[in-house]
């Protein structure tokens, strides 16, 4: 449920200020006492301690009732117990936002959680936003507004960060303070009850000042909000770079044991993401890093990446990472090589990375010469430039050099931060050096920085292609339909109803009827066992391939009927055709508890098993993503003829697939698996071989 | 060649130095006197200089000749043509040791390559320490000994630091300075055409006040000392960590037009750093958090890590991170867990990375107790304690903590460096905190962490394990065999005299031979064109399989002999039965412009051609570790029998590989390939089934 964005907005931008339960002795009060001060917060702050006595030398108020008029935000560090009723009683009072610091809810499970949900209720009853509880406050730097128990001087910025967790939010406003990207705010959520991550992305896509967006958390709490807040997000250019924990099993069992969260299949989230355009990184020094690039560059169509640097070794360094990374480092273009060859003629070779070797500390306007004629290569989007900062005492050349940089770059399109070689703090030199040459900031490290560009390549792709974000989450789910579909015959025909190609099968009750289909099938013929509720078929002898004639047809038919029946609710055989297919999917349609119905594709056989070479892809999905998918299977040269084999056209394929998944997705939400092993690649079309299916309830 | 070992030291060390070319307006000599300034060097200075004018306000020589009684070093930093005549009158002069940073030498190749070619002839006729040309120089931090143009304060400590490149050389020191780990000495080699790094590592091992070492490299010139010092630094468990630029084919490019230098294929030398247990890394960052972090912990035995952490988030980024790296973090064994369940139960479970939470901010004490506790776990050889470093005007429980961490470490085995949060430099505070506490230093952000901590993992088994380094460039190759064994026949021929198990072949001349070879053969067969020349056989219609009777054996030969007999020299056809493998393996000897013979393993099929899925490792190998590199392939679980196979003896296929090495080592230096495709893996044993050479002369 979402929080009031009018009450959230009002709070994070907060004129009257309450702070509920302020002491000396608070551990929590008196740091967002101090932040006040530090910030220069000029809006209005009432205190309540119940003795009344003066807090940090300021006056107080006895009570929450005697908030005269209410207030935007109210700091609640109370004791657990106290909170619910202090809440009710805040909101009597006109109070329309509220920050619950105090701990012992959900992350202690029991009790605690049922005191959250009862929180959570009553901020819906009354409206209001509740960041929290456990949660260590926000601050917007924009405005001035310090509701924080972190103290942090004020580096007012672009960049937004929206953690769960209050240690985390702190060490990556740490981290862009020490790059410095300057913060937009800080918003430390907590256990969620009211505001969720999703609101806080809501309100950062929508505000101005925010160009760029970091996120820490373990899990999504309303995922259709996130996705949609994703898409906004996307379709401004504003970054999203979120580091989620997770993605090993020993994580996700820890984030169980710190917020309680489900995390959910890991997996999933990551499918999700790529197709939100989210840049998902892996740690704090990446996030920034990335979110640093991202937003001075903006989308860059063009993949093609040069490097300008005096250190050969480092451009070396750096190709090699790009290198592990897929980034294109390409040659440069004739004319540009040619116009190139004539600066460096007299010390170098015009390679990418280009060398301007120690030539460039006598002569920084090589920088200018250099990137001005590479702005006129057509495959290159981005030229960066790696160079140190000044840190105060450099000679005059240093600080030239970076003129000259900013010059270079007056003829290209997209102006990227520099890149240093090593990762180090910026220090206010360095940030005024920047300034006056009006360049955006600086990435730390060669490392960071080859890390940043393949994100920068991933969300470039998807910022500017319009095609509109596909989540079923997003839309809901339709009624699962009366009666199910039991069984492969049933799942089949559903499939065959809604336009998947699927192998011809006739029922035959006994061995009789069973030669009959036969002899209308044409042989050879495959046999199968008709028992809706077997899983496994063939591993209790339910199957039989290739048989050539009336007697075998006969005699298998008897067999199984007889064996399994014995066992097994069964309705007789079922008799197909026998196919040589090219190579065989499988097909699986499975429901994750958070982002609800998934694809998953994968070729049969080894690729499957022992590689886990599957590729997952939220729902719905279209045939032109489909076929992405399948390309992006280590197998997918085999699509490619390779090893002698007929190429494969994946249209087709990939047509069916999205049948397939249109199928399921009318099959409802009570559908937990639905996986088609295997579907067919044939010579002149694809079919579905077989079908199994499994329901939640 | 080798430098004289000797003269190396004694120039590392020297007491009396000189410097040639030295002059006021010299952007080489200025930053080398101002050095030996800063550090305080406490030996004898000569500078000359051809007008005898002061330099610096020193006095000066006119002429090398004046050089009474030599010099253990002379920085000569006169113009390049000049420098084959004053290396060789300084030699006359009794000047031992020489460091040239003069430029235009090999790296601008032509007339340049050659000059230094003269220079490292002369300099190795007069038996002298010749490092450079093109080389920054050395600081000998532990004797303060700076005779380096790069300028630099002395924080002395027990890293040694070897690199090619003066400009990343001197990155990494600055890194290293920032994160206090001290260094013992830097050497900036360039062009290594006297001293080269296999020449610096040796020094290095030696060293009793060097502890770790870091490298980078292009380019291994002298790749049998190189080993033979890597060797020697292992067994004195002195950790190698090192960047080698040239993993994309773009960098290789860059490296050869940076300093000409020949950077050999990468895989290759991967394989044989993992041989000789050299931690290889991709950024300067990671190679000073490597190297911080085996120089404090030594090889580890046990493979589990346990982390501790005031940041549950925290926890989880690093458990992820390690996760991605198969770093165990094992649960804690029942007995540990329940004492730390006991101390945590307040606040907390007992997981792995354990969450001390802000309960320990109250109570320092928290730390040793659970450090104390973690020590009993038998699966646990590293706890890491995730902690900030003070940077001035904190609290005194941070203090206090970082004093209880290090009681804590008192009943473990083995003390790793802090981790901090957040990559950051540590402060004089830090660095003093830390040393008052007896801790080893600190690791700079988890993502660094992680990736050193597989670097231990590696690190430790191979330095704890006592199997020799085994690499053919380190004995000489054997000379090749004359005449030497052509085409499929004679090359399987050899293998078999060598102990490898063969395919039965006969030879025919013609149809009818090719009969009666087929009927004591029994069938059915298989013919192929015996054809010594012939490298493709399949693809020119060659190969006839599945040869059920007489018939089918005299038509395919005769047809066979006709048509590829009208083009080619043809001996007539081979007669084999047909085996059913299991599997097929692809097993090729391919000879390394720098590292000599290397093995190269894969499947057959598509694992090899689509997936690239093989392992190289340099030869001769042992058949133990010739199993290890086939269990390291990813279709590895094919050998145990995945998919309904039957599961594969390796130890066996293993001789057979290692027979086939045997064999093709004693083909000598002149082999530039060979390769068995397929060796087949057969129920009862393995056979090779085909084999192809290629001669480089």
């Amino acid at each position: 449920m979402a929080a009031d964005p009018g009450a959230l907005a009002r709070m994070f931008r907060a004129r009257r200020i309450a702070v509920i339960g302020a002491s000396d002795r608070n551990p929590f009060s008196a740091p967002v006492i101090r932040n006040f001060d530090r910030f220069g917060f000029a809006g209005e702050v009432m205190l309540v301690n119940p003795r009344g006595t003066p807090v940090q030398g300021r006056p107080t108020l006895r009570h929450v009732r005697e908030l005269d008029g209410g207030a935007d935000a109210a700091f609640v560090c109370v004791p657990s117990h106290l909170v619910l009723e202090t809440v009710a009683e805040a909101c009597d009072a006109g109070v329309t936002g509220l920050v619950i610091v105090s701990s012992g809810f959900a992350e202690v499970g029991g009790e605690g959680a049922a005191q959250q949900e009862a929180l959570r209720r009553l901020a819906r009853e009354r409206n209001v936003a509740l960041l929290g509880p456990n949660a260590l406050g926000f601050v917007n730097f924009v405005d001035n507004v310090p509701l924080s128990v972190l103290e942090r001087q004020n580096m007012r910025g672009s960049f937004g960060i929206a953690s769960v967790s209050g240690s985390v939010g702190g060490y990556l406003a740490k981290i862009a303070d020490a790059q410095g990207l300057g913060l937009s705010h800080m918003v430390l959520a907590g256990n969620e009850a009211g505001v969720t991550i999703a609101d806080i992305l809501d309100f950062l896509v929508d505000d101005e000042d925010t160009r760029s967006i970091g996120v820490f958390l373990e899990a999504v709490y309303d995922p259709a909000r996130f996705a949609a807040a994703a898409e906004r997000a996307l379709r401004a250019g504003k970054p999203i770079v979120l580091l989620k924990a997770g993605r090993s099993a020993n994580t996700a069992q820890l984030a169980a044991a710190h917020t309680g969260a489900l995390v959910g299949e890991d997996r999933a989230f990551d499918a999700v993401a790529r197709e939100l355009g989210i840049a998902r990184v892996d740690s704090y020094e990446d996030l920034i890093a990335t979110a640093r690039l991202l937003e001075a560059t903006g989308p860059v169509a063009r993949p093609g990446v040069a490097a300008l640097t005096i250190s050969g070794g480092s451009g070396e360094v750096l190709s090699d990472l790009a290198g592990s990374a897929n980034i294109s480092f390409p040659a440069f273009s004739p004319a540009v090589r040619a116009e190139l060859d004539g600066i460096v003629s007299g010390f170098g070779t015009a390679c990418n990375p280009l060398d301007l070797t120690g030539a460039a500390l006598a002569n920084p306007a090589l920088w200018e010469r250099l990137l001005t004629a590479i702005a006129a290569d057509p495959e290159i989007g981005l030229a960066l430039c790696i160079w140190d900062l000044p840190v105060g005492g450099e000679p005059e050349w240093i600080v030239q050099t970076l003129d000259a940089i900013a010059r270079g770059y007056k003829a290209h399109e997209r102006v990227p931060p520099l890149v240093t070689t090593v990762a180090e703090p910026v220090t206010p030199v360095g940030r005024d050096a920047l300034a006056a040459a009006g360049l955006p900031g600086s990435v730390a490290g060669l490392k960071a920085a080859a890390t940043a560009l393949a994100h920068l390549r991933d969300w470039s792709r998807r910022a500017l292609d319009p095609r509109p974000v596909s989540l079923a989450v997003s839309s809901g789910p339709a009624p699962s339909p009366a009666p199910r579909p039991h069984g492969e015959r049933a799942l089949l025909g559903w499939l065959d109803a809604h336009g998947v190609p699927v192998i011809p099968m006739r029922l035959a009750a006994d061995a009789e009827a069973a030669v009959v289909a036969a002899d209308a099938t044409g042989y050879p013929v495959a046999l199968k066992i008709a028992a809706p509720a077997l899983a496994h078929k063939s591993d209790l002898g339910g199957v039989a391939l290739n048989l050539a004639d009336a007697a075998a047809v006969r005699a298998a038919a008897a067999d199984m009927i007889a064996r399994i029946g014995a066992g097994h609710a069964v309705e007789g055989v079922t008799v197909s055709p026998m196919r040589r297919p090219l190579a065989e999917l499988i097909v699986a349609i499975t429901r994750d508890a958070v982002w609800g119905p998934m694809l998953v594709l994968g070729l049969g056989g080894v690729w499957v098993e022992l590689l886990d070479d599957s590729v997952m892809l939220p729902l719905p999905a279209t045939p032109n993503r489909i076929v992405a998918a399948l390309r992006s299977l280590r197998a997918a040269p085999l699509f490619d003829g390779a090893r002698g084999r007929p190429p494969v056209a994946l249209e087709p394929v990939a047509e069916a697939i999205a049948a397939i998944a249109t199928g399921a997705l009318a099959l409802g939400p009570d559908l937990a698996t639905l996986e088609i092993n295997p579907l067919a690649l044939l010579a002149d079309g694809v079919e579905a071989m077989d079908a199994w299916g499994e329901w939640t309830a």
